[in-house]
């Protein structure tokens, strides 16, 4: 049985078939988020501190940590913070730190810049998974033997030298790659989490479909977890999460294990804590029932967050567990 | 390819594995709804007239129409009145006639009175679906000469004399004793939809995986189309409408094409749209992007039925379509 084991301080979370799909937090990530990378500029960490304790609450057991900001006004009086390998690795250790005082959570290292990868693995407290390696020749031979000499875990993006594949039996073959050249560093497929690259269903109608049969052939030929950005699929069309809230259970249901979301939006949340537990990976229906009271309290107008965070208040102390994450 | 064809008066309806998933409005049945049984018996058929037109506005592309009405008062006048096969045959052939005369769609005869059937049978205009035929012999000896005979599909539910098995193999089994006794009246297994009967998650928590498990091998072995009763799988939970909504994805990818549900429940509705579009059966997404308008809609405090009904009447005479249901 395929278990790609994650730790923070103290805390494992188990991606794999028979457990409840782990959800990775993507919100810190100041890629996509302008006001974000401002921020950081100015040395200001309270909305990535927030956003960590937020996205745990909320129900992520794992956070993504993306070092990917440009510095423009440092850029305007120093050109070397035009550079990201000057910039990524400094960033990523501090957020990581950052995160990791806050948190016990497993933390996933996101970054294009080797350097920076090494550095939040330098910073990072237990196991963490890193992301990604591609099949690009290049990546390959400057992720993988970090991989191998961290003993880590690494998201495999199935894209390579020639690009995104629109066939999905070509992403197949990508991942089936960097498979075999892990095997080479003597890195296993249980430390191997395939991205097989979601498309937007409003580009590419068999988007959904491709993804669907990709992930059962990734996990019955191959043996491997997968992930995914998920709200890619609804890219560009309206009603974004009912797309998404129905797009993820229909994964989980033909293997997917993990995805990288954002864990604050209630739509989503409902739609993975209703899969697990269609897919028996819910005891008792216990995680369920105590979700569905949260959603009884948002009637009253609080967010996922603040209702999250109030249940948890009242309920601190009287319940552990390996797999649940705690602020 | 297996399809399956209902009609009304002037709309055909097909339930098939590259089809739109196959809405079967439930609320037409008064054995769950003590207030509608009172009203029937009154003669009053204001509930099921207006149940009739905003379950079609809200994408209903058949109705259910069942007849298993207690009338509690004329019984205590007309002792006739407490068996079944004396109230269900009138009552159905009204409730069909009443039905057509406002909304053409197929309609689904439901009831557990054979005499009850055939006065539906006898009512209905087009090519209705019969609800239901078990694997229990007396209901195989009545109602499949009924169906050979008026050469309609039928509802195959698989319990049988020894009652609905726990075991999904046995449940398989039953329903492939039903497609080879319908095959001695000359009726195909494309004229067959399979029930493989749902279990409530609650109290089953394997549930959810032995459906999904079923209807791939009831599409895949015995090549037929499958229904359920959606909501049964939520029974006893809280938060219902989220675990349906998650189910119905769930079960669309696992190749179920129709299901007996509640069509006003804006998040069921929502889920089934969604999964229509990522199993690339909305072509253009255009399915999709209309609803999405009227979700848009209730935002201002309209029911899905109202915001249905509203952009309906706005685009009324602008499209048309073999699929597409109108009031």
């Amino acid at each position: 049985m395929t278990r790609t084991v994650l730790e923070s301080k103290s805390k494992t979370v188990t991606i794999g078939f028979d457990e409840p799909f782990c959800v990775i937090g993507e919100r810190i990530n100041p890629t996509g988020r302008k006001k974000l990378a401002a921020e950081l500029e100015l040395d200001d960490y309270s909305t990535i501190e927030r956003d960590a304790i937020e996205q745990v609450a909320c129900g992520a057991t794992v956070l993504d940590i993306n070092s990917g900001a440009v510095f423009t006004n440092r850029m305007a009086s120093d050109p070397r913070y035009a550079d990201n390998n000057f910039v990524e690795p400094p960033l990523m250790r501090e957020l990581c730190a950052r995160v990791q005082a806050l948190v016990d959570v497993p933390l996933c290292i996101d970054s294009s810049v080797p350097e920076a990868l090494k550095a939040g693995l330098e910073a990072c407290q237990g196991r963490p998974l890193v992301n990604s390696v591609t099949g690009e020749e290049e990546r390959l031979e400057t992720v993988l033997p970090l991989i191998a000499k961290y003993n880590v875990p690494v998201v495999a993006i199935s894209n390579d030298d020639t690009g995104i594949s629109d066939d999905p039996e070509v992403r197949f073959a990508v991942a089936k790659k960097i498979v075999e050249r892990a095997a080479d560093y003597g890195i296993k497929p249980h430390d191997i989490v395939v991205d097989p690259l979601v498309m937007p269903i409003g580009a590419k109608a068999t988007a959904g479909r491709q993804v669907f049969e990709l992930v059962a052939k990734l996990r019955d030929e191959l043996g491997v977890n997968t992930t995914c950005g998920a709200s890619n699929i609804s890219f560009g069309l309206p009603g974004r999460h009912g797309i998404n809230a129905a797009f993820l259970p229909m994964a989980i249901g033909a293997g997917m294990t993990s995805a990288i979301m954002n864990p604050v939006r209630p739509a989503e949340m409902e739609a993975v804590r209703a899969a697990n537990l269609l897919m028996n990976h819910d005891e008792n229906g216990s995680d369920w029932i105590r979700f569905a009271r949260i959603l009884e309290a948002m009637k009253e107008g609080a967010t996922l967050a603040e209702a999250s965070q109030a249940a948890g208040a009242s309920t601190r102390g009287g319940r552990s567990g390996r797999r649940r994450a705690r602020v």
